[in-house]
């Protein structure tokens, strides 16, 4: 899950995030979004409650906007600082631009040209980013500083999400598989980043306006001149309008030139003030930073978390008793310094990875755990399906590997582990889909790649990379380190190897070629098998080759005499080769805001008056696993609460009390809006009632039993379907009014 | 947890982990260190093993030394980078100083000049060291590369010990007090910084070699030019030892000015090369980056994790329904740039900080949980036992409030909570003690300050701060920010309330000043009350005053008739407040290193030829709970090993299989090392051995049983004393040989 080296043109070069924008516009037609996986699985919101709530919104946004100019013009009056106000302007820049962006929707819903699904999308997560904000579950960093782009806190439900998420990941990844689980610092110095490729390769093509130096991504620019002209001018050609279409297909692919070029011809101008724009140029993405006092250690925000473990290989090889295959893992921040992030939680500046490198023979990718995933069955869309026009359809993961789709066992099995890994969070498995690399989105030293792809209101987006790296990186921290980074596979017995021998006759090439003689040799002796036979054919016909010395930069003639070249037997006791490493690399942040979006859905409250909102988060990821509270205001009741709530807390059950006088309906509806699984309400001495969430059933329980039986639900030791057989059910119809 | 802005002189203001240091030169005796507290709660390693030791680490650091002066002179024949070749020296440098300190501590070891304990500590220490390093505790980050001054990795076990200790801190603080947990990002931009000091004030007085341009942090120079002195010249006057002693204990209340004076009075220079030193200046140590592509958004790698809950304290205060009080806590990354890091892993360019902000009203510090931790007893060292010489004394909790030595019950229950937090992780109650901050050490707007200190092989480490800082910090962000972060008390019925009323008279202060007049008036506005009631009656008495404009830089003449001071009582229906904040800080890597001390003993062999090592962990640290070994190669043995280990990860245990044809003792030994508590080796086909590390006592259980027994002693449910009662006795006595 890093960017590709030398195949790739430098807007993918910087990550697998690119890869995602280009798959939207290249790959996926819109039948295919609106038949294949009709977008909400749950109840919409009906029209009239999205037209309302982005009514609301847009006044919401107007006023803040306001409130923004009016801070603009009083910081110029105060004369602040040109850094400052630029601030201020960029932050009301983009409230203006997200006001429009509702203010387009809401056209659209007014007219009720919803043709494409467009509408019910932004409505859709209107209702649940808004939800989500006004629960904390995530919240803008450093809000009264007026915020920053790119960067996002959690807030309580969405921190413990959070920590859910990464709690199972360790259980179902490190734990299952013993991997060993390292964690390194963000700080890396640049030599490591140097040797990785980073410093020199990650970047995105940039764009300044001339006049007032403002920053903007060059793709995003022609791709929304592309997407405006196409939506709104009704007058161009079809010739045109293919012409459009093609530009966004390939924009990925555009070099800097390329893309300037098209800037220029479409007259693409700055979107704030019409100024002219600068030719694209790369911008590195790492946050830069001087480790130590003297300013001469640069230094960078790691980018990814995996060169921590590459570092290490050595050690935690010997650590594995000189063993392969073993995987290591590690989960930590990681830092991009977009040039202009979009998509809320889906580009930021700073998030969460959690990274495993399992190294492997690679003359034996098999998995010893395979047969357990071989049966699972999903979406699966490989590459020649793409290429083709065809969607996505559910394979049989064993057969996939056997008929060579998957490249192999062990690819294979981190495939089916990542599947059931995403399923089990809460992710809907009919919107989830493996989707294989094309050969251009590959490295050349790539043996295969999967993204584990989620479809949101946002489209496809990639959440878990799953590529075969061969031995790149291992290599690449090798050569610069001058450690080597090897396994070797001890034969039970000798074996006899032909070795190719290079011996350069000293002497003949000393008087041939005098002072230049050691350049010559090293030459000589650093041929590879391939040129050495060549050479060794060719002096066998003619008697002498013209031979390229690099330290020399020019051709010499090499005469048979010179060099003797032959393969010889060897007894050897070991086999010394650079591991494959295989690749599972999941973006937390990501996969957290697509289990939002699909836990989300609304239901009528029983007056039928309002939408409720309500996340389905399964007990293992949901934030507080149960609330309790007494049915009325009243001390025997509530001591009852607080017994349950220390039982609760000893056997390590996240819940909250609720003992305001609220009616008993409001409470339920402010625990589903949090997407607490389960309620306790007291309303006897003896009994007291659970209700469970999506069904709004309720079962009645003894005091004593209630959090052992919410704790059993909750651990996966029972399902609710048991709880619901198992125990009397709770008929009064009022208590969820 | 942070520094302490106006009052402290600026080598203290970095931070906490300044004070340490300060702590151990001012107020710590040798007698209270050797007699209270004697260092090996174990049993020492011989002083034979440890000389052994010390000479193989110090071949081991001559040939490394060696090796780096090699790679210096080739990068040097290579024309390198002056960069790179900086950077080697600095390797090379640091090599030479840790020989150097081996060297040492040989030569005491061989002399037997073992008086104050130094020695024992210092072999102890590398005992420990070197079994953490060797068995990948942690790791020197970026190894391959010849690493990086204060940056470590922790390797498999390190790590799982990291996050058993966050989950403890989780269950512990989060949920039993039903916290508000956050997850902010570790990039901040400058005004966040800006506003809580650190941009200005978060530095170490730093001094460069004038010739080379090397950094070393002033403090540490003169320190350990006094050290030197006083240790290795017997000739100095008994005066002069007297003066040497005062400038430790005052090491860190030095100006730059007196720090400055007192390195050219003693003719102190560069370590390394004997240059001459610049003067002190501060150097920020801020890890400093740039936010966006512009170039003008400068931003930080956060210092501690605290702002991010503050600058949310609006949202947090309303997500708890507006009431107070209440804790939110943080778990992250914090990032010090230090000027030259010493002592492994207690001073560390990034580290994990876990902080706790606890919003109190100011009128109101009682806390509903007080009563279950008032008779808790355990070392406290209040700040007049420190001032009078004293030394740290068992004190019960509920006394030290209740006399005020702790200033409220807030403070006192984290205090308890925090002691029961490090108890329970393995940290020996009887060195870990709770210091109160001497007057000068605290900011003037903290109410009370304490230290979790713990002591290891460095000496008293301050590991956890506890500290009552007023409204300090909600101000500084409502100021910066112009955002009320303010709570508010609703009363049942209005109160009336006196309040100042200041009214300038403006037409007759027009006539008396005119273009000057606004300045007037807004300086009449800003005085505090004080203030103006003492103008008032100036006024009532005199007709006339002097009174100073700041904004005009001089003093005017106010007449009586051109204010009007008086009081007026209003009807009021709430009482508007900055809460207070008391905030426990936790520095996740000291108290780890320091539980790696304090669970580090030696034992010898069962032949008594050798010293083995071992972690006695608390089940709830250990990184992993259990292994499972067949006594001997067999397939059955192995396939009943193989169904424990599933029961093991179904239960959630990190467990390791062990299927090697080493001896049981040998198996043992490993595990030891590693700290695993349980051993279950597999030696029929029905019952199995359980096998508990420190009492190396063995039962019998069946097979189906191993794993669940294993399971509830680590999670607390029993003792490994019910599970000797309870099962039959292993008797053989060859098991562990």
């Amino acid at each position: 899950m890093r960017f590709l080296i030398p195949l790739i043109s430098s807007s993918i070069t910087s990550g697998h995030y690119r890869i995602t924008s280009r798959l939207l516009s290249a790959h996926l037609t819109k039948p295919q979004l609106s038949t294949l996986h009709p977008f909400f699985n749950y109840q919409p919101p009906s029209m009239a409650a999205s037209e309302e709530s982005l009514r609301k919104a847009l006044a919401e946004k107007q006023s803040a906007v306001e409130a923004h100019g009016n801070a603009v013009r009083a910081l110029k009056a105060a004369k602040a600082t040109k850094q400052e106000i630029d601030a201020a302007i960029e932050a009301l820049n983009s409230l203006k631009l997200e006001k429009s962006s509702i203010e387009k929707q809401l056209q659209a819903a007014v007219s009720g040209s919803d043709g494409d699904g467009a509408l019910s999308r932004e409505a859709f997560r209107q209702a649940a980013v808004n939800t989500l904000e006004r629960r904390l579950f995530y919240i803008p960093s450093f809000k009264i500083y007026r915020g920053f782009a790119g960067l996002y806190d959690y807030g309580p439900p969405g921190c413990a999400v959070k920590s859910n998420v990464l709690a199972f990941w360790r259980q179902h990844f490190v734990l299952e598989e013993n991997m060993l689980e390292v964690d390194c610092p963000c700080v890396t110095p640049e030599v490591v980043l140097k040797a990785s490729g980073h410093v020199d390769k990650f970047t995105d093509l940039m764009v300044k306006d001339e006049k007032t130096g403002t920053c903007y991504r060059a793709d995003h620019l022609l791709k929304d001149f592309c997407n405006e002209k196409l939506k709104k001018d009704l007058t161009i050609s079809a010739e045109k309008a293919a012409e459009l279409k093609h530009v966004l297909a390939t924009l990925d692919d555009l070099s800097a030139e390329a893309l300037g070029a098209k800037i220029k011809e479409y007259g693409i101008t700055a979107p704030d003030t019409k100024n002219p724009l600068s030719d694209p140029y790369p911008f590195n993405l790492m946050f830069q930073t001087s480790i130590g006092p003297s300013g001469l250690s640069p230094g960078y925000m790691r980018p990814e978390t995996a060169q921590g473990i590459f570092v290490n290989f050595k050690d935690l090889y010997y650590y594995n008793g000189n063993k392969l295959p073993f995987a290591a893992a590690q989960i930590g921040q990681a830092f991009r310094n977009e040039i202009s992030p979009r998509q809320g939680l889906l580009r930021v500046r700073e998030f969460t990875l959690a990274e495993i490198e399992h190294f492997v023979d690679p003359e034996d990718k098999s998995h010893p755990k395979y047969s357990q995933v071989v049966d699972l069955e999903f979406l699966m869309f490989p590459r020649d399906e793409q290429m083709s026009g065809q969607s996505a359809k559910k394979i049989r993961l064993g057969d996939a590997v056997s008929k060579g789709t998957v490249n192999n066992e062990t690819l294979g099995y981190f495939i089916g582990r990542v599947y059931l890994f995403l399923t089990r969070l809460g992710i809907d498995k009919d919107r989830l889909r493996f989707r294989q690399h094309l050969a251009n989105e590959m490295a050349h030293y790539a043996a295969d790649c999967w993204d584990a792809e989620i479809e949101c209101s946002y489209g496809w987006i990639e959440c878990v990379g799953i590529a075969d790296r061969s031995a790149y990186d291992l290599c690449a921290h090798s050569d610069k380190s001058g450690v080597p980074l090897v396994a070797a596979e001890k034969f039970s017995e000798p074996r006899e190897v032909e070795k190719l021998v290079i011996a350069p006759v000293k002497k003949e090439l000393g008087l041939a070629f005098k002072g230049s003689q050691k350049n010559v040799v090293e030459a000589l002796e650093a041929m590879n098998e391939k040129e050495a036979l060549e050479m060794k054919a060719a002096l066998e016909s003619k008697g002498e080759v013209e031979f390229y010395v690099c330290t020399l930069g020019k051709n010499v003639p090499i005469k048979k005499n010179m060099v003797s070249i032959s393969k010889e037997k060897k007894k050897e006791h070991q086999r010394v080769f650079t591991p494959s490493v295989i690749e599972p690399s999941f973006g937390i942040g990501r996969i957290i805001y697509c289990l939002f979006e699909h836990s989300f859905y609304t239901r009528p409250s029983k007056a039928g008056d309002e939408q409720l909102n309500v996340f389905r988060f399964p007990p293992l990821v949901a934030p507080i696993k149960c609330t309790v509270f007494p049915l009325v205001q009243n001390q025997q009741y509530e001591d009852i609460a607080k017994v349950i709530s220390k039982s609760l807390t000893t056997a390590g059950m996240s819940h909250k009390i609720d003992i305001t006088g609220t009616s008993i309906g409001k409470r339920y509806a402010r625990t589903d809006e949090l997407g607490v699984p389960f309620a306790i309400t007291v309303d006897s001495t003896k009994d007291v009632t659970i209700r469970e969430r999506d069904s709004k059933l309720q079962v009645r329980v003894g005091v004593e039993e209630a959090a052992l039986v919410v704790k059993s639900v909750t651990d996966g030791l029972r399902t609710w379907e048991d709880v619901w057989e198992k125990y009397p059910h709770h008929t009064s119809g009022s208590a969820d009014d």
